[in-house]
This record gives structure tokens, C-alpha cells and sequence, in this order.
């Protein structure tokens, strides 16, 4: 028998995507990624404690999600989600019943592993942190310009790339989520610097974000000419988000002792390992001492707190700006995912949930 | 008229080998390095002040020289020998005459762009170091020991490599000159040491110096089935020597943080770079944050000192070793260079001129 207090049973239809089938070759599509319709009860009395019901509001796009559908565990970022498994991508979310004191109605979050639904039920734990909604910083920029692109940016930027002023300085992807707040935070370091892009648009958009130039890879299919043009004085970080030819070419013009963080490379996550294009030159790194360095942001958390500050007051100075592209509903999340691939959208992809 | 104390002119026929053409690609022959015979005046009133004449007694043949005779400026190490000049390499050799106060005849010194020759005129500027013949130091371990391929082995492990007490080392090439020390030095950190080599007498040499275990590599040729055998825990440290299929394997073999100290790769030397292999897995480093970093010795001479005492303190206490091959004769500069690619020797390969 119901006791006093007690709800009355709300059960919705909410839809959510998992993974069907492995696409360790090409563009995931609807065979790897499906969309389902699932009863979701929104009954306190229905969860553990510990647990919250959210309702999901933005969804982050990011390149890494890719290498979690492969099926082959290449220890990249994290694991391969399993046959069945709802996918899970960082999101804001909404709190609409709480079994953990922390949190209440209401209450705006984010989750790193955040179930890719319309709603459902999470542990408390898997919440990142509550966020405040007066705080002057948008949900995009929550997951953007200080969330993963914008951290990546900056890691590469100062952490690991260590611009300094006058470094000439150059960026792939440049009309990407990370790409875009890279050149921008290396121009306000004094760099000079020069982004690739792959799209005439984009170009432009690059440019506006205080790029000193930028290229079409599509229309200038030689890298090493456009890199020579580009780097008379040659290159002496390289923010590598592609691979591929692009590093290859790279490393025709790099400089003594330059840096290339590489925190992804997007030319490579749709070919199986053995198919994607091998770097050639990697001599030239002898001679002019070159770093590559790997790195994942999760290395940096003892330096999130510095940019935060960082970035919010760029932000509030008006020195740092971002471009985004919202998908529409939870059904978008294959087209959504698909554009940073066939490279359709410049900036931050998102997909606005509610 | 010849004045008082002037010396009996003294001429003597000194061969000397000369670029006659470029080898862009494959092993320089007898078409690109050519021997010539020059008259070489013995008396100091021949040379102008400031300068020696010397007899070279040893000849250093390291890999490195042979990027300098391809007629590709790359930018690897040092520029490309003119067409008709005479090469250098590192030797040791004896002051016969000498038109410089700080240096008398009988004086055995070490040159690092001294002339492939028997005889010559240099500048005193070009001499690196007047050496103790009595020290307790051979004058093979001056240019191997406690010379390039000791501190390229030194500063690989320890200054970039960071070795440390139970990282798994791997080493490729490990019975050259660089490799033998390498392996030696790691060993003496406290780590765990594997080599490849090319023949099973090398592999036996390499466990002779103390290596763990080491494997042969044109006969175990699946060199992912061989790292996943002898590293089931994975590689910390890799020194390359060597690039290629072997670089591309090791990065699927890496560990959280490994670190690639890359000082040459013996396999792309003789290769247009377009020809070489690609490594086509790169994207490995970023999920284990790996560094790869390229080095030459010259930036490290703040920690020569340290590195000679370290050296040199091993040796006396029976610590470290070296193989020599020594070649007999300057005309031997040919086949002593080819013997660095065809694999023919172990060790540190040597002309032994005088």
C-alpha cells in the first residue's frame, strides 16, 4: 500500500542510442548506431539511493567518441562501449528527482559519461559537478570553451606546447572545436599563427577568430608548398588534430626544438590502423630535436582550476569567442556525429536535447 | 736562401678519401667515395701559424655520415659535403709539426671534423682535445666509450629516456655502438633490458653485455608477436635506432607515459625519404601520452663532464664494455662505412690508419 508522501507513478518514453554493431572501418552509421524508445519512470520511489533521475539538456560531439565504436580496443582514450551498451558522451543535464542529499530538483549538472537519452537514471558519482546557471557562463561554453576543446586547446597551447611569444605557431583543424580556441589563446600568448581548414568558409571563420592566415587543405592539396609559403621562418609548434599527410608535411618545415602536442588525430579514427598513412620522415626530428608529445587533458587536471580563470576572463574581456552548431533533438546524434568526420560543421558540435 | 734551422723539405704521398658524387639513395659505393693521393709538405715552415699538421692515427665511422652524402640538405646533423671535398669524420691522431704554441709535436689530440686522410694540415681551432695516452683510457674508448656513440647511449637512457629502476627498456640495434652501451647503462639503472639485433651472433654478443634477453630480427620477423612476447608488460623506453617497421610496432607496445629518445634510425639513412617506411600508428601516443623526442648530443655538453666521469668510473670498476671492429688502413673507409648498413659488423666499427 502506498505510504503517505508518495508519488504518483510517472513513467515517459525516452529515447536513447547504442551501439548495435562495431564500425571498425569508415563512418559509424545507422547499421553500428541505433535509436530506441525505453520507459523511463520519473519516481523518486523508483531509484536506489545515491541515484538522480535527469532529464538531458546539451550533449558535447567530440572526435574521441569515435574511437569507442570500433570494437578494437587500440587503449586510446577509453573503452569500447559493448553491443547494446547506450552510448554515453558528456551532456548537461537537468536534476528532476534526487535520492542523494547533494543534489535537488532543479539543479543544473554536468556528467563526463552522461548516457546519450532523453532521460534516465545515473549514481550520483557519475556527476562531474553541479553548475550555476547565474554564473554569466553559457551550457555551450560549460561543455566548450571550458570544457574538453577548450582544456585540450589550452594544454596544448601552454602546457605542453609552451608558446611563447613570436612562436610560429600552426593548427590543424583550425575551424574545429579544439582548433579554434587554440590559435586564439596562442595569439594572446604573441604567437604568429596559422591554421588549415577544409572549407573556404571555414577559412574565413578562422580568420575571424585573429588568425594571422589560414589555408583550404582541400584546395591547396600540397601541403609542403603551402606549409613553405605559409612558414618562411618555418614552424615551431605544431598543434597536430589530423595526422596523416598534414604531420608528414609538417615535418618538412618544423624548426630546432619544436613541440607538437597531438591530442587526436581525425584523419585516422575511421581507418583501421594498418590503412591509415604512415609518417615518413620522422628522421627530421633528430636533427632538429623535435618533441612529439601525446597527452590526454585528464593529465592537467591539476592545472583546471588556472584555465578556468583563464578562459572566463578572456571571455568576460571579450578576447575569446566561439562558434557553434547545434543539432536539434536526440535523434540527430548520428548526423551530428558524422559532421565532424565529412568535416560539414566548423566549431563546436552540440546537439540540444531540450 | 734558406735561413738558419730551416727545415729539410719533407713531402710525403697521403691518401685521402673525396665526395666524387652523391648516393641520394641505397649504400654510397665506389662511384660516390673516391680515394686520391696528395702530396703532403712535413715541415712546419709549409703551414701558416695557427696550424698543425697531423698523422691520424684511428677513424670514427658513425652512421650519421652518411646523410651528409646524399646531396639532399634534410637538415639531420651537419650539411652535406661539397662535391670534391675531402670527407671528416672523428679521429684521433698525432701532431707532427705544429705552428701553434699550445701544441707540440708528439701531442695525440682529437679532432671531430678532422680530414679522412693519412696526413693533412689543419687548423688548431679544429682540435677538440688534447688526450692523455697515459689516463688509463684506450684510444678506441675515447671515440666509442666516452665518445659520440657512449654519450648518444648516455644521454638516450638517461637524460631523455629518464630510466628508471624497473622500466622496461627496449633497444633496437642493440649490438651497435650505441646499443651496446644503451643496454649496459640501463642495465646499470636497474631496468629491465631487451635488444634486437641482426644475427644470432649479435644476439649472443648483446646478452654477453648484459641485456636480459634479445632476439634476432630477420628471423623473428613478426615484430609485434616478438615485443608482445618479450614485454608482457608492456615498453617504458625505447631507444631507436633504428625507425621503421620496428618504430611501429614498439608504439603498439607502449606504456602510460613511454618515452622514445630517438637519436638516428639506421634503416632510413640510405633512403629517399618518400621511400621510407611509414609509421602509420602514431594516434597509439596519445591515448598513452607517449613522448617521442628527438636528440643530438651537442645539446646536452653541459652534462659531458658528468657523463666522461660516469663513464670512465664504470670502466675501472669492470662495469661496462665495448666491442670493436677495427678496419686496417685508411683505403678501408668503403667497406668500413657499407659495414654500418649491411649489418656485417658488431660494435663500434674503427680505421685503424696508423
Amino acid at each position: 500500500m502506498a505510504h503517505a508522501g508518495e508519488e504518483k507513478a510517472v513513467v515517459v518514453e525516452s529515447r536513447e542510442w547504442y551501439m548495435a554493431a562495431y564500425a571498425p572501418d569508415g563512418i559509424p552509421t545507422s547499421k553500428h548506431l541505433k535509436l530506441r524508445t525505453v520507459p523511463v519512470s520519473l519516481t523518486a520511489d523508483s531509484i536506489p539511493e545515491g541515484h538522480v533521475i535527469i532529464e538531458t539538456l546539451l550533449v558535447s560531439i567530440d572526435p574521441y567518441l569515435r574511437s569507442r565504436m570500433t570494437g578494437v580496443d587500440e587503449g586510446l582514450y577509453f573503452p569500447q562501449f559493448n553491443i547494446n551498451e547506450v552510448l554515453s558522451a558528456t551532456a548537461i543535464a537537468r536534476v528532476i528527482r534526487s535520492r542523494d542529499s547533494n543534489y535537488s530538483e532543479g539543479d543544473i549538472v554536468i556528467i563526463f559519461f552522461c548516457p546519450v537519452s532523453e532521460y534516465c537514471v545515473v549514481p550520483s558519482q557519475a556527476i562531474s559537478r553541479k553548475i550555476d546557471p547565474n554564473a554569466g557562463v553559457s551550457f555551450p561554453d560549460y561543455l566548450s570553451l571550458i570544457g574538453l576543446p577548450g582544456f585540450a586547446a589550452w594544454v596544448g597551447i601552454d602546457a605542453v606546447g609552451e608558446a611563447k611569444p613570436g612562436s610560429n605557431v600552426f593548427i590543424s583543424a583550425a575551424a574545429g572545436a579544439v582548433g579554434m580556441y587554440a590559435g586564439q589563446l596562442a595569439k594572446l600568448k604573441g604567437c604568429r599563427v596559422i591554421g588549415s581548414a577544409g572549407s573556404d568558409e571555414k577559412v574565413k571563420l578562422v580568420k575571424e577568430f585573429g588568425y594571422d592566415d589560414a589555408f583550404n587543405y582541400k584546395k591547396e592539396t600540397d601541403f609542403d608548398a603551402a606549409l613553405a609559403r605559409y612558414f618562411p621562418n618555418g614552424i615551431d609548434l605544431y598543434l597536430d588534430n589530423v595526422g596523416g599527410k598534414m604531420f608528414e608535411a609538417v615535418l618538412n618545415h618544423v624548426n630546432k626544438y619544436a613541440t607538437i602536442p597531438v591530442c587526436g588525430m581525425i584523419s585516422d579514427y575511421n581507418k583501421v590502423w594498418t590503412n591509415r598513412e604512415g609518417v615518413r620522415n620522422l628522421l627530421n626530428m633528430v636533427g632538429k630535436e623535435v618533441k612529439i608529445q601525446g597527452y590526454l587533458v585528464g593529465t592537467y587536471m591539476d592545472r583546471y582550476e588556472d584555465f578556468i580563470k583563464e578562459m572566463v576572463s578572456y571571455k568576460k574581456q571579450g578576447k575569446i569567442s566561439s562558434k557553434y552548431k547545434f543539432y536539434q533533438g536526440i535523434e540527430q546524434f548520428l548526423e551530428s556525429l558524422e559532421s565532424l568526420f565529412t568535416g560539414s560543421c566548423a566549431g563546436k558540435v552540440l546537439i540540444q536535447v531540450k
